[in-house]
């Protein structure tokens, strides 16, 4: 129930009796409601979003800081190369002055000439005069840089962390600045771009945000042609989305010089709404959103830019990043942030393209046969054809639901001790599904358990194993040699392969062209039974991933089927290009 | 960048030079953006909320129809039980008519008599007669109840699925309410409430909403002292959620005797906006909201009515549910669900409460050094006292951070093939931190591994493990028994318990008063040096979780060993009562 500012609500009558049980403890007296903004004028209510904002990714960054295990160097590069991939113009890559890892970071994308000429670079450093110089020390010999300087200005931090009033704030900032421009003078082959945050905005008075964001804009002298970047952050998500809308635009109708300001947000997602906030501040005239890919950080996470990218999309507005292929980007960042994405995150989560509802599927299925290709899209239950994401749509039936007995992977576990990753088991249930929609009839365990082995164990496919040998050499000890024999479509084959693990060797000694996005394995059973059971999730050249799962008792073996039998049952759905005689592909 | 309608705006400006290379598709052809609501003088951005609207959970329907296994009865009863004590009091229990399991269970909450009488129960039903009669009789002998009648009236799903127009689509949710009237009739012991949802209602006109939802409240005839539920489902989220918002206050202020309708909400998250959604319709005048604990529904899910509940508590505003042990709730919900939590998920995620970040550590130890318990809550980084969720405030070093050779669960996976939960890296980094503090000094893997031996696997405390006995006996296989014998304290002691199993078992020996969250066992090294890794997580009578970890060659006994650990870190922090003999527990 919402009121008028100041009146108090009758109480929202519900249907039943209700109890007043007060169970939490009333938070009035904790807890305060955050103030409105004075804007009764706003324009934002009545806009669209007509053009995707500039994207700054924070993934190095805040993202990285966040993580229980921050990013080694090999993974940073990894994260750098999909950044870039994907489209992102502005990336911050670190907090050099804090971090030697990221400092090491710094100076191996300039060494090693690893940014592309579209692309700046941006650091973060506190307004502090020794910070900001090794900050500048990092970005030597850097072609273009944005450095990005803040300091705390909420009411809290001004007087529980710092002890000072409005100047003194004002004045770590406006220090900070002038150093950042005498560094910047002692490097002028660099081209410069400043970029002012006054950290924790959301808590901070807007005319102080206003005040402190002049200030600092009255040592930088930006132009229209040489605009700086003011960025404010919601460092912690405080009120429902529209406060946040309502502050983008009083801040912008206030400043100073807005036609040299590039106006920029940075939303956390504290309150759930971090998404929401980042679209409505652009309604009201933001020009640049700072998130992460799939929404990593601090706490809730940093908005999701992923989900912002592809909410544009769906509104036929191109979001300049390239998500055409988001599995890989998914698995690429499950890696670097050793974190998992949910599966019902939207665009992405395993399970967000997937009906079990048989109402939803007939609505869908009717939808795609009503569709010509030059209509604009609308099928139902579906607000974006998963195909321009590089999925598919999958429906799933749910075995024995009616009969209170569990799906297709509770049945498995219990009576065969097979645990199935997600996607494994999103995949065989689309199989089950098609004996299924055939019989009419409810399969049983056992008659699950002979689809599982014909579908992914028998080694009736093109390539059939027989033996493997594994080795390395003294020289080069982190080399994985394979020699596999096989059965290659009847006839006894040998192939040699290497690469950094088994896996990796056997994808070299096949010679085709498919990428591992995922392996898990884990025992089944125990003591003198326990085997290893192996999912191995690969993609093929035209973007569909699929699954191969090798079980034995030695570990090793078990990977090498899997790996095959992803690689059969691709080449039974022409997915590989088989073109290519065995013989010839090595040794 | 945001223009008003119809306008194109100008190109946003970018610091560097931008290629633009166009990646993904061009959008604008096959998708269009959703057309903004008429209403200009629209009144909810003024608005504040300050009471909860009505709740009603639909994680046993719209939730549990979206599960890779849906529930059995006993997950389901698990589910029932814990919203009853959460404080909902209404709860959408299935859609009897459809499953033969939700039937069951529906039965089984009359017969059982399981509905405190502060709680109504909502089944879902379809708009045919025959559904509908199926419904009634599954509602027989209740209290009281709502009966939920929907059928979809999307521009697409009338064009697409039914073929029928505008006439024909009123005409089947005119005669479902008529059908209901009469079945109702049939059994007036009953107290009987209604809702109707035009479903797909993002997707439908707003003059045919307010005409099909006159339409069935023509039939209907609420009053203002036995209202109707009129729900708006963002069956799939469209637009921005201020769209919602305006939508839902368009339909406020043209639906006809408004006096006598519930306007309830049920948002999904397609565009991971369902939060912002129904915050903005609580705004805009909507009563009620259908959600789901931690948002689980099809595809990307429902909205995540812990989230909102939240979210008013931070704002002073008491939401009538009790979130006051929330890990109990989510480790509930995630074995109801089979689904995992994400650990960034607001107020719940293992990471929400945890800063890595130094100058965040300090800032937050200064705002807890300052506050006095009576004050308004104000600790930067900490939107919600973590103590008022039963949760803490953890402060996570992040061990060789500066050295880039990674945190404290990559060395122990790397060097010792221990792979912790999240929550145990949590816990574990927190005692490393101590050391840190005290020391200074950077810490080495075998430092770290001393470290965990010491804090988990040495049987240094008050129960040592010496040997175990298990059995079941033919009348009753389905019991575990457990005899036990243990060094306590220095004295042998031999101790009984039963349960499902040896860890329920193990539990009632001990005769503590403390249940076990979660548990999680995996192999480390293998072929003949396997061994089992188990991890348990009690949770104390003061609702403090610990962790406690047994490493052996039986899976049993690492499982025994890890619940002694827990139990005696538990009783070294004084949070069990350890006054009863233990001797007198048992045998």
């Amino acid at each position: 129930m919402a009121t008028d500012r100041g009146q108090r609500p009758d109480g929202a009558q519900s249907l039943a009796p209700q109890e007043s049980k007060v169970m939490m403890k009333e938070p009035s007296a904790k807890y305060r409601s955050f103030a409105p903004i004075d804007i009764k004028d706003r324009t934002w209510p009545n806009k669209v979003i007509t053009a995707a904002p500039l994207w700054c990714s924070v993934d190095l960054r805040d993202g990285n800081q966040a993580l229980i295990e921050p990013m080694d160097a090999a993974r940073k590069r990894r994260m750098f190369d999909l950044l870039i991939k994907t489209g992102f113009k502005e990336i911050e890559v670190g907090f050099p002055a804090a971090s030697q890892t990221d400092f090491d970071f710094v100076r191996e994308l300039i060494e090693r000439n690893l940014i592309p000429d579209d692309v700046t670079i941006q650091v973060l450093t506190q307004a502090r005069a020794e910070l900001i110089e090794r900050t500048f020390e990092s970005l030597r010999g850097a072609k273009r840089a944005i450095v990005h300087l803040y300091n705390s200005t909420s009411t809290v931090q001004r007087r529980v962390v710092f002890g000072l009033d409005r100047a003194g704030i004002i004045d770590i900032a406006v220090q900070g600045a002038k150093c950042v421009i005498e560094q910047a003078r002692k490097q002028p082959k660099t081209e410069w771009y400043f970029e002012y945050s006054p950290e924790s905005f959301t808590g901070t008075e807007l005319d102080f945000a206003v005040e402190i964001c002049n200030a600092v804009t009255g040592v930088w002298q930006p132009t229209p042609d040489h605009k700086v970047i003011l960025n404010l952050p919601a460092t912690v998500e405080m009120a429902t989305p529209n406060v946040y809308a309502d502050q983008i635009e009083w801040f912008g109708r206030n400043i100073a010089n807005r036609e040299s300001i590039v106006l920029s947000v940075h939303p956390h997602n504290d309150r759930g709404t971090a998404v929401a906030a980042a679209e409505l501040a652009v309604m009201a005239g933001a020009d640049r959103v700072e998130g992460t890919l799939f929404g990593n950080g601090e706490r809730t996470g940093n908005v999701d830019v992923v989900t912002l990218a592809m909410n544009l999309y769906t509104q036929g507005v191109h979001p300049n990043l390239d998500f055409s292929n988001i599995n890989e980007a998914a698995r690429c960042v499950e890696q670097c942030n050793q974190l998992p994405i949910h599966p019902r995150h939207p665009y992405v989560g395993d399970l967000v393209f997937t009906a079990f509802s048989g109402s939803h599927q007939d609505a869908i299925k009717k939808g795609f046969a009503a569709r010509k290709e030059s209509d604009t899209w609308e099928v139902p239950y579906l607000p974006i054809d998963p195909r321009d994401l590089g999925r598919t749509y999958e429906s799933v039936i749910r075995v024995n639901s009616q009969s209170g007995k569990g799906g297709i992977a509770y049945l498995m576990e219990r009576d065969y001790g097979v645990s199935m990753p997600r996607r494994l088991q999103i995949e065989f249930s689309q199989a089950v599904q098609a004996v299924t929609d055939a019989t009419g009839k409810e399969l049983l365990s056992d008659q699950i358990w002979a689809m599982f082995q014909k579908e992914y164990l028998e080694q009736s496919g093109a390539y059939g194993y027989v033996s493997h040998q594994l080795t390395t050499t003294q020289a080069h000890p982190e080399i994985q040699k394979l020699a596999i024999k096989l059965k290659c479509n009847g006839q006894g084959a040998l192939l040699n392969g290497e690469g950094n693990g088994p896996i990796d060797a056997l994808v070299d000694a096949l010679g085709f062209r498919f990428d591992v996005l995922s392996f898990e394995e884990h025992s089944i059973g125990t003591g003198s039974n326990a085997r290893a059971m192996s999912c191995v999730e690969i993609t093929t050249p035209a973007r569909t991933t699929l699954f191969g799962v090798g079980i034995h008792e030695n570990i090793v073996t078990a990977s090498l089927l899997a790996v095959l039998s992803a690689v059969n049952r691709a080449l039974q759905r022409n997915l590989l290009d088989d073109s290519m005689p065995v013989a010839s592909a090595r040794g």
